[in-house]
């Protein structure tokens, strides 16, 4: 099972006169075989059109038949896990145990997928039945649920390569859904997402599906993908990256003549508060969870944390330095791909030089910092080792400031993708609550607080409710749970529309609209909606739920 | 109880120095007092600045305040019904009877709406508990569930000016979700914006919410809408009115350095489809129908028909005949005011003047198109009354065209806000089928067909459902139920967002986003999320719907 280089146009290939790209090693600076082709405008045209003509007889195949797809594509994952991760290892630098771990967790999430599909419920299905006889006016018979919205564009994020990727969550939701998926293969990782492509193309032709169901475009650049977005037959638009390019495909679709749904996942800074009562209690535990958290493949998850929030004393010092002792012990590593160390360097060199702002943690720490009273992270990293020379390789650089300083610059609340934070003294509890309603919309604020302080937060807790999708107590961001209650999403610029989550059963919801049927004879509607209840659904029926029958 | 002409900013009035206007009696002709004074940016910044206050205070009221507060506004309004419809009559030359039951109707939707809210159902709250032994890694506790979207900004419709307005569907499913709202008014009903925006204040202060829970702005023009779209306080929109200003709105709110929700609802064609049998069975009585649902206000409704496709035939020729004869019969009558009838008669004007379209029914028929062997409804219309003379008065105008030209001609399937529609002749049945294919995304369309021409309809349903939020047999689109199944939305242009429904149980979501609450105590939890379950509400609990406790 290797990659050939060539995107996946349905069942057919792509044309091979694109411009030539190749996957980079990040961690030994080589690149790798093959050549991979980028789609043409051709190419783009024939994978929309399969797709277009695909949607309609997606949306008529049965949860069954959905939750047999998404099935084989995670058996088939499942059995190859061996030679995708080995791929993914040389063109992420991602560890093989964390890749392994990713491909268990896509496997999960393509079978959860497929059992909302199977299970039907997610449509939400209602019927009011006719009142012939109501005055002043007759009631008619209404029956409505959600339907799919048509193909979606995914773009598949770089620090994902499985779970974010050609068969991630957006893939596996849109496809439980019944939209038809046109992937835009992230240019950092072609060869895991070709084989990875291959492996749903298969399943797509077992389970007999439209070959128009799923295409695979290569680009190294932004056309394919411009292309994709503007496309008339992309009812919907599904991204994992840099807010930077999120915006940038929110823009697009917001200016088509018909506008469509962008759910683009940007990132976050996912603060940390830290009370008192919690270092006191377990000081040296919150260093080492705090230190993994943020140092975890390098900083480089959507739910890294990029802020740490703390009242000043001497045990939050002691605490920070025994914090930026752990850091300091982290090795470096190499990042994604060159273009994000690039941004990395760029960033934290930014970052250093704003007033009010110290290099607390980090390569290019300057040792006149260390003769600074407010720098107990600098002392602690006074000897730290030689700044990293590997090309694409990182250390942890942390910088601190005042609340006052992080309040008043916008620049510090955003997210540095990588393995820098910013650890934020503050004078007073008050301080507290005004760095987290100075923040901007996140995906995750995690605070922890001793038991007696915990009860005394719910001003805080209501001030990050409304700024991020998760509030987390005495844990940290990393690790999310793909579940039933799980929310992952946020306000701009976490995400492009914060109603939504793209992890969880609810995620099946953002790839489908509602359309009502009036007055219709029983054996036109839709299974879901008949009166027999054949898929024996839980329906809302004149006003109550119940899973029986008319 | 009599307009005063000033914006209500909370509690307190508008700021007296800004630009002023008057509303008309477009059926006499007239301006009418008082003179309304348009809001000051100051108003509009004071108007944010309170609902931001207030928002957080909405958020922790419980469904039963939320109740309290709708039905208070309701009751309100029930026992102000006679001097707002004789304003109401006066502003917009809509009919008591009309202007009388849409008092009703919206009474009904802010007690619905107070319903959903009671029930407090509609959060949808999950609860997946934690697993400390699970292997590899323990499961934290997740609870989460939808909370409101905070200042919701409200443009009221012109045709509606109760039920889609000041207190209308988007204001009571906004009030019911815990968001507050600023109201723009509509400058051709301003009087009785501000009756009804003074019984929505008093219910504020009566219940004891804040004062930044309601506010109403006036503006002849659009730098107030325009302002509030663009503050960074007002985090969703809903408007109800044209495509052009519907599309300003979307491309303001999706260029602010934030984007923000839009729920714009700018009408439809909604085509009608009649088949031969339905014409054979009951040709009178769908003529009757048709020509009462294409006039009702004077065609001024979002589901007015303004499509009727029909196959060629004797039969369908004097089914057409026996309409024009209708159409022709109905009085000319006052439209909303003077913008609308100069829109309408334009459209109309450059409508007849599109290639392969011939006008059918109405003023400024030529003569010789009557000889034309297409035109049955010329023929009916041939010795038609004189052309309207009344400055905003409006009659019938209809058209009729070929398949081909209709297909193929992009401003025939606008809509044309008044009494006006197209009737497509098609050669055969496959020519309906592309007819619907070529439609713009709509609100609704409608099917008549015989009990054994029903079943062979799957084809065209298909088409229709991908392109409607509502699809009808045997019935005319207008006459909206307000209930728990019904869908009020369809795809862009339509609506901006045709993920969601403007009427009906299901709108309060549009204002609300998820938010997870990961390994929290109890105490700190809301209401919704608590292990006892104090609202006794139906909740996901580990993957089961259960309205029990924990």
């Amino acid at each position: 099972m290797k990659p050939e280089g060539i995107s996946l146009i349905g069942f057919g290939a792509g044309s091979p006169g694109g411009k030539q790209f190749r996957a980079q090693d990040p961690a030994r600076g080589v690149a790798l075989d093959p050549a991979f082709v980028s789609a043409t405008p051709g190419d783009v045209e024939r994978a929309c059109f399969l797709a277009a003509q695909a949607a309609p007889v997606l949306a008529t195949l049965g949860g069954a038949e959905r939750g047999k797809l998404l099935r084989a594509i995670a058996a088939k994952i499942e059995a190859h896990a061996a030679p995708l991760v080995a791929r993914a290892m040389q063109e992420t630098a991602l560890g093989e145990v964390r890749l392994q771990g990713e491909v268990t967790r896509t496997v999960n999430q393509l079978r959860l997928q497929a059992g909302v599909a199977e299970a039907g419920d997610w449509c939400d299905a209602r019927i009011e039945t006719a009142l012939p006889d109501r005055k002043p006016l007759p009631r008619p018979d209404h029956r409505s649920m959600l339907r799919p919205l048509g193909p979606v564009a995914v773009f598949g994020s770089s620090n994902f390569p499985f779970a974010y990727s050609v068969a991630g969550g957006d893939t596996a939701s849109a496809l439980a859904a019944g939209c038809p998926v046109i992937v835009k293969a992230h240019p950092a990782h072609p060869g895991v997402s070709e084989m990875v492509a291959r492996l749903v193309s298969e399943a797509v032709r077992e389970c007999e599906w439209p070959e128009g169901t799923f295409s695979l475009l290569f680009d190294a650049g932004f056309e394919v993908g411009q292309s994709l977005v503007r496309h008339p037959a992309v009812r919907a638009v599904g991204f994992t990256g840099s807010r930077q390019g999120g915006r940038a495909l929110m823009d697009l679709a917001a200016a088509r003549p018909e506008p469509i749904p962008v759910y683009a996942e940007m990132g976050s800074i996912n603060p940390v508060f830290l009370m008192p009562g919690a270092l006191a209690e377990r000081g040296d535990a919150l260093a080492e969870g705090l230190a993994n958290s943020a140092t975890l493949s390098v900083g480089q998850f959507c739910t890294s944390p990029g802020v740490v929030v703390l009242e000043r004393s001497g045990a939050a010092e002691e605490f920070v330095r025994k914090l930026a002792a752990r850091l300091g012990a982290v090795p470096e590593a190499a990042m994604l791909h060159a273009g994000i160390k690039a941004n990395f360097d760029r960033a934290v060199k930014e970052r250093a030089k704003v007033t009010g702002v110290r290099t607390a943690v980090g390569a290019g720490l300057p040792r006149e910092q260390t003769e600074s009273g407010h720098s107990a992270v600098a002392e602690a990293m006074a000897d730290k080792k030689a700044p990293p020379t590997g090309k694409c390789s990182a250390a942890p650089v942390w910088f601190e400031t005042d609340a006052e300083t992080f309040c008043g610059t916008a620049a510090l609340k955003e997210e540095i993708f990588g393995p820098s934070a910013v650890i934020v003294w503050c004078q007073h509890r008050n301080e507290v609550l005004l760095v987290a309603k100075a923040l901007e919309g996140g995906l995750t604020a995690a605070i922890h607080a001793s038991a007696s302080e915990a009860a005394e937060q719910a001003a805080l807790v209501a001030v990050l409710a409304d700024k991020v999708g998760r509030v987390i107590l005495n844990g940290f961001p990393t690790g999310l749970e793909v579940s039933t209650a799980i929310v992952h999403g946020g306000p701009y610029p976490a995400t492009s529309d914060g109603r939504s989550t793209a992890v969880g059963t609810r995620a099946i919801t953002r790839w489908a609209r509602l359309v009502c049927y009036q007055n219709f004879a029983d054996d036109l509607l839709p299974p879901e909606l008949q009166n027999a209840n054949p898929l024996k659904l839980r329906r809302m029926v004149n006003g109550e739920w119940t899973d029986g029958k008319l």
